[in-house]
């Protein structure tokens, strides 16, 4: 996977010339790496770079080019990449590996799982593109268009090897102390990051979209095993015609997924989804909430039992909005029905271009798989000037509770 | 206009009351004038937050909404705007008036034209929406949505008056020394600015959108006169389907205006333009360009002729817009050739609500009348996962032309 990486290409800078699949690979020089001012300038320009994979694979991509281009080659030790391609070809992947292998495995069973979920209720195969990273790492991207259910259903999966540089240390160490010692920061940390993302549209305006994003992040040591670790995600649900008992199926579903492993999880996640997905300049939230959590590290859990909360939330998607999808998928409507899911389709692309962190910075990143990043915009969308649905309609109702988030459990 | 300030709203503060219509009336203390956070935050994140009126009249409402609720008062001199009224309504607006009276009245009289001949080709009124900012200036929005030849058409005046914090002056002097001298710059400056907006979509794909912006603005000194200054503007069309003949006819008007002031004009403000309006995360131009400039201040040319220049490049516009117009809104064209419309229509919204300064600074900034600064979206637009023209067709010819911009003339 990593085979195409510009430190291979650099080989030949290398005194020994290294077999393909030896241990002791070449590498770059961690302490001489220096960010390029445009690197920094987008770190900076980011709250949090790793809120979405997809930020996270264009940050990774950013600094891979600098280091092919800028960066002095030294041949001593593997990269965390190939690293974990030995521990694959040597052991396999079992509760015994690294996380970062555990949750690559998970997630790509998970998006499996979903793809073949959503076929199921639609009817249509998914479109499913492999590709690699250059840099390190990769992704799978399915997407079904057109669909007799789906208007647009993107799952994506992707995998992140990178290196973080100096100035990307000191500002991730404001919320994650135990990333370096505050007197002793090295130059320059490897880092992994996967995620599954996926966005659903569907045709009928009295179903609604969905979003689920989860990922993990983990620093290397320089010898290879795992430093500053955590875990993100949430899923949220976005109606155009608001039916209460869906709100209630979706957040109960969450809500009984969280209270299993930590009773504080829903009603901190739950407020934290509704003040992210924030229509900031509409003074709305973009849809009805779910959960949204990030820096989920040992500070408030350990390990295992964050990896297992993930895995729970994530197996609990498909049944719960498969359940809601089914109920919703035939029902009758108008063409003023479908306007208006248009007009609210507008607004979730507002969002998630000019809102949304992970987005806006992956498509400011040279080199980030583009049509991945932007799989979660819906096939169509329309925006009327000055329009306001009538006085106590169910549009104006949907409105209302956007304003004014409600607790739903 | 300006009759609803927060500074008449705080009269009850000052020891006299003054009278509406006299010359002196209470304004807030420029040297007390203390930006907050946010306000100085949102200046950082712009680099240039004056390229579009939109985005001028974001900050200044930020920072109106700050004076008001954070500023002493100090009755002594009248703000900038009161001054403004009392010569409208003293002398009226003639070419020995102060610029700011004269831009403003030459974008409200070409708004009305420009409306005029576009409901002329069209057959359809624009709805016309005036109003007013609480912290001065205001403004005139004509929309044309779903008529008979444009698909959605606007045609948006704003003028604003507001005050500079002291860190704004500071980074504007690195484009504009004469904003301030090095060693005195003062805690605050009042400004104006003045601008006229278009975009219109047509609904025949063989019609091309296009985008038009003019502005003004300037400082206020001390004594009400005028203090540094400066111009910006341009226009660009954006086709689906490139008639080469369109193109030649746009920007040959274009450098004819441009030549007729400066031979240098149109080769700088030509590549300004496709510089500007590049999607950057899809490697492509938003259309084939145009032209497009800022801070055309006294380093370049004198204000009054600057400001003819400027004149003469608005009432361009409009017969040569109409002219091509006319030659494609009764062409024939097929549902897939509305679907690649569609799709470039998805490219434009990305380009203003990603890249776009003055639209995205718009929208993040509180008090923003978001329905004027979004009244440049599409009516409708499509996002298709990995869509590509088939080659050597039209269509891929086209994004060929927008990743390589031509020569026109």
């Amino acid at each position: 996977m990593a085979s195409r990486r510009p430190t291979l290409r650099l080989f030949a800078q290398c005194k020994t010339k290294p077999q393909f699949n030896h241990t002791w690979t070449p590498r770059r020089a961690a302490s001489s790496f220096q960010s390029s001012g445009s690197a920094r300038q987008a770190f900076s320009n980011s709250r949090n770079y790793l809120t979405l994979a997809a930020a996270g694979l264009a940050v990774a991509t950013t600094l891979g080019y600098k280091m092919a281009v800028e960066d002095p080659i030294r041949c001593d030790s593997p990269t965390l990449a190939e690293r974990d391609q030995q521990i694959k070809r040597e052991k396999g992947v079992n509760d015994a590996s690294p996380m970062r292998l555990r949750m690559e495995k998970f997630v790509k069973e998970q998006q499996k799982e979903i793809v073949r979920a959503l076929e199921e209720a639609d009817g249509t195969p998914f479109r499913v593109d492999e590709w690699q990273r250059k840099e390190g790492g990769g992704g799978i991207t399915c997407v079904l268009q057109e669909g007799k259910v789906f208007e647009k259903a993107g799952v994506g999966v992707s995998v992140v090897y990178g290196t973080l540089p100096k100035p990307a240390i000191i500002k991730m160490r404001a919320n994650h102390k135990n990333l370096a010692q505050e007197d002793d920061i090295p130059d320059s940390l490897e880092f992994f990051a996967a995620g599954l993302s996926l966005i659903v549209h569907p045709k009928n305006p009295m179903a609604p979209t969905v979003h689920l994003n989860y990922r993990y992040f983990e620093t290397a040591n320089p010898d290879g095993s795992s430093g500053a670790w955590w875990f993100g995600g949430g899923s949220d649900l976005t109606p155009s015609y608001l039916f209460d008992e869906d709100a209630i199926q979706f957040h109960k579903s969450l809500k009984e997924v969280c209270d299993a492993h930590d009773k504080e999880y829903y009603p901190r996640f739950k407020k934290w989804c509704d003040e992210y997905f924030y229509n900031k300049h509409r003074g709305e939230c973009r849809g009805i909430g779910g959960i949204f959590f990030d820096d989920l590290d040992e500070t408030v859990s350990d390990k295992e039992n964050t990896f297992a909360f993930v895995q729970d939330a994530l197996k609990s998607f498909a049944p719960t909005y498969i359940s809601i999808i089914n109920k919703r998928k035939d029902m009758p409507y108008t063409e003023e029905e479908k306007r208006w899911q248009q007009i609210r389709r507008g607004k979730y692309v507002e969002f998630n271009l000019v809102h949304d962190r992970g987005t806006a910075f992956g498509l400011n990143t040279p080199g980030a798989r583009v049509e991945s990043i932007l799989m979660s915009l819906p096939l169509t969308a329309r925006w009327e000037y000055m329009y306001e649905p009538a006085p106590k309609s169910r549009e104006a109702r949907l409105v209302e509770v956007l304003k004014n988030p409600k607790d739903w459990v």
